[in-house]
């Protein structure tokens, strides 16, 4: 067995162990450790038979990556076609870029996320590494092209080679959905229509009820300038706030002064800002704190948010937006107002589901002139989405039905697979879906019970006697019903019975 | 200016002047020659600029990938959607698979090929490569989930580190569309539906006439023992075979003496066999070739080709395929029938838009008990297909639109943007596809101008006296016919319009 497959199966196997260990001490159900157990018993087993036989491959995913089978499948592109429907509906057009970028393409965009960047090797030719995230590719595009406006969308993977909880929907390998407005336009239009995608995207998934975190980077730049914090530190600070929706102030406090070392009494005063969220009402509080108010990004985020606060009530979006000064995205890139959305209801656990902001400079970072592009844009982490709507799904015990067929053309005696295939052959031709056994003999009774399973609505059953009189049998799966038809209306007969 | 970056550059500056030469020596049209030579001269200049200033990135796909525009998405997705058209009316599913798999996973299946699959950089984790096809993680995908029997579709982007000729629509990240029979079944009968499928997706594609080579790896084998080939030479001598579409017999033969060391007596007997091809004529003739016969390899390929052949004639294809002995197939997973689409209408180029076979060891490679799972399928190449496509397209100088904005929402006065925002808010809720100007007050003209060249078919006009009498604008583009339309029908209005 080679070290680093033996290596590979080590760390499945501590992982493993870990899933079981936080299944037992949240006491979760108990069939759900039983199962994770013996995954974790094979894993041992792999390890010890393959230490003494031949050596042999294990097979799994990349860490942090999953097959989708047909039926995820079937779930995740329906998700993917709600939201490119929603895309489409605010007149976006989409691209495509490559997988990969030049490695100094995406260099110096995500702060101390980079980190998490896939490289590729150097197999004597460019170095390149596998695209973060869609912004960085898109402002690239943007750039090299040329192009000063756009509406896009992109459906797409992306990578990082982060630590994933992956019982929690997170992956190194996923879905972004992000729709994006390039170009020089009018403050907060543009803006106020990403939440209102944001909206239309969380409603038209059936989520449950969600609520859009809103805040403004000049707004947090101001605050810590308002505070004391060294300009120099800006980035860092913020990214410390970042983490408040997954650790309490006292940690991200904690982080602040020990890592990035600030001052206790700026921190102390940072908290007292970024514990506050709410509506219009907090616009007219933060524009009384005269500290706050010498500074010009402030003033200038109040003003801002204001504008996009007006325009999401005409978009009918108030009920969905919270201002929320705890809000700060981790991304280096962001220039203006940022925002992120988290579904609210029982049961969905905790986390974002879409983000975005404005990044007015990073078209710039790409241009030999430093020409910039304005840009604001969401992503929707679909994800996350699928794991909510794959728990509902199996607390419902629905099934998803993973094929589109039809029809099902079946024999009723032995030999007749010529005969079905010159049926199902004309069938295709019309542009029927339809499917039949590969064995020239099927038996008739595992042919229905296909058809049953797989949700098919209509069987041609062929018997020698009907097919020498020109008539096959066509059987409803659902009611049983059966009809003797001629061949030749069998195609009318069938749209009839679909309803088209 | 890096050094990797100026290296990039260098290599860049060199495969352009390969282009202008090529085209120049090629006599080309004298725009294109004129285009080429000016990319060609903003390389150097780049190479100058940058030299002197200070470092600068170089904006650029990686080689041998590019973005595709929102044009060119249209297009690719109106293919994509057809071919899917095609395999979902066969009934197959889909599933999906990581982008990277272990690398051991890939390794020992491509034979002499394999020295193009792309390496991920070892980041203190798994060895992990980029797929070169969908149909090895298919393979491992089915023996880790111990799936004995699966009709799946996959279409999704594959990378080799080829030196692709972008021109000729080859490139290193590139899509593949899937559509594969995995069971264990009766002879020829998922093979046969295979031809069926892609004759379907070629003829849907409508890119004129098209021809499918057959061929059998059992026939191909017998064809090299009755000829004298060493039994473990068989795979190097397929592989020289397999050049044939692209080189003369006179080079194929001579890698076959010079590379593999055959004796030249026994390359020419397998001249004499490759250069035939037929249909079931060349059955009977080979049935008689007494040396061939005494194989049993030979004797069984034989009689899969020919129950295949009747296969087709059900199927309707038989005017599409061509019993053709000198294909043979790259790729050493496969075992059975072979097969391989190219176009043959005029200007199309050369050069194969779909291929496929079967494998039927391939997922027991995967398996610790070596289980096999038979399997048979065909990928088809539709970045050539593009290709075809576009240079139709451009040739009818026909425009794809790249959204699908049903009504734009405009204003003929100043400050109606928040009027505008309402109205459209009310058509976005109402499911209809629309957009409007993110100016508060954009010019009229300009913005009957961006419906016209977006060909969208209707624009609702906001006028102030219009607004105070509940009433607004509705016009066609097309015909530029208007008329008053009260708020509260607009909805209605438009959608007898639009006519649904």
């Amino acid at each position: 067995m080679a070290d680093e497959i033996r290596a590979n199966l080590m760390e499945q196997i501590k992982d493993q162990g870990e899933v079981v260990r936080k299944l037992k001490t949240t006491k979760a159900d108990s069939t759900k450790i039983a199962d994770e157990v013996a995954k974790l018993l094979e894993l041992k087993a792999q390890l010890g038979v393959d230490n003494a036989g031949p050596q042999k491959l294990i097979l799994k995913t990349p860490k942090g990556t999953r097959d989708y089978n047909p039926e995820q499948m079937a779930l995740r592109l329906g998700v993917l076609e709600k939201v490119a429907t929603v895309f489409k509906r605010h007149g976006a057009q989409t691209i495509d870029t490559p997988i990969f970028e030049l490695k100094e393409v995406l260099t110096g965009k995500y702060g101390e996320d980079a980190k998490l960047i896939y490289d590729l090797k150097d197999q004597g030719g460019e170095i390149l590494a596998l695209r973060y995230d869609l912004t960085v590719p898109f402002a690239r595009y943007l750039a090299m092209g040329k192009v000063s406006s756009i509406k896009r969308y992109h459906i797409a993977k992306v990578y990082r080679r982060d630590n994933p909880a992956m019982t929690k929907g997170r992956y190194r390998e996923f879905y972004q959905c992000d729709f994006d407005i390039a170009g020089q336009y009018d403050p907060m239009l543009p803006d106020a229509e990403c939440l209102r995608v944001i909206s239309e995207a969380l409603t038209s998934l059936d989520l449950g009820p969600y609520k859009i975190k809103l805040n403004h980077r000049s707004l947090l730049d101001g605050i810590f300038a308002a505070c004391g914090v060294p300009h120099e530190k800006f980035r860092a600070i913020c990214s410390a706030v970042d983490k408040l929706d997954k650790s309490p102030w006292d940690e991200v406090r904690k982080e602040m002064i020990e890592e990035k070392q600030l001052d206790g009494d700026i921190a102390d005063k940072i908290g007292s800002y970024v514990s506050r969220q709410g509506g219009n009402e907090l616009i007219h509080e933060l524009r009384k704190d005269e500290i706050l108010m010498k500074q010009p990004a402030a003033v200038s985020g109040l003003e801002a948010m204001e504008l996009l606060l007006k325009y999401c009530d005409i978009y009918k979006i108030t009920d969905k937006v919270v201002f929320d000064l705890s809000l700060a995205r981790g991304l280096d890139y962001y220039t203006g107002i940022i925002y992120e959305a988290i579904l609210t209801g029982d049961g969905v656990g905790v986390g974002s589901v879409a983000g975005g902001g404005r990044y007015d400079n990073l078209v710039g970072m790409f241009d030999s002139k430093n020409k910039a592009v304005p840009c604001v844009g969401v992503s929707l982490g679909v994800e996350r989405i699928f794991s909510v709507i794959e728990a509902k799904l199996a607390t419902k015990g629905e099934k998803v039905r993973t094929t589109e067929v039809e029809v099902y053309v079946a024999s009723a005696q032995k030999n007749l697979h010529e005969e079905r295939m010159r049926i199902i052959s004309d069938l295709w031709e019309a542009g029927l879906k339809a499917e039949q056994s590969y064995k020239k003999s099927p038996k008739l009774l595992a042919q229905l019970q296909h058809c049953e399973e797989n949700s098919i609505p209509l069987v041609v059953i062929l018997g020698e006697r009907e097919l020498m009189n020109g008539e096959v049998t066509l059987r409803v799966v659902k009611t049983r019903e059966e009809s003797q038809v001629r061949r030749e209306n069998l195609e009318k007969e069938i749209r009839k019975l679909l309803g088209y």
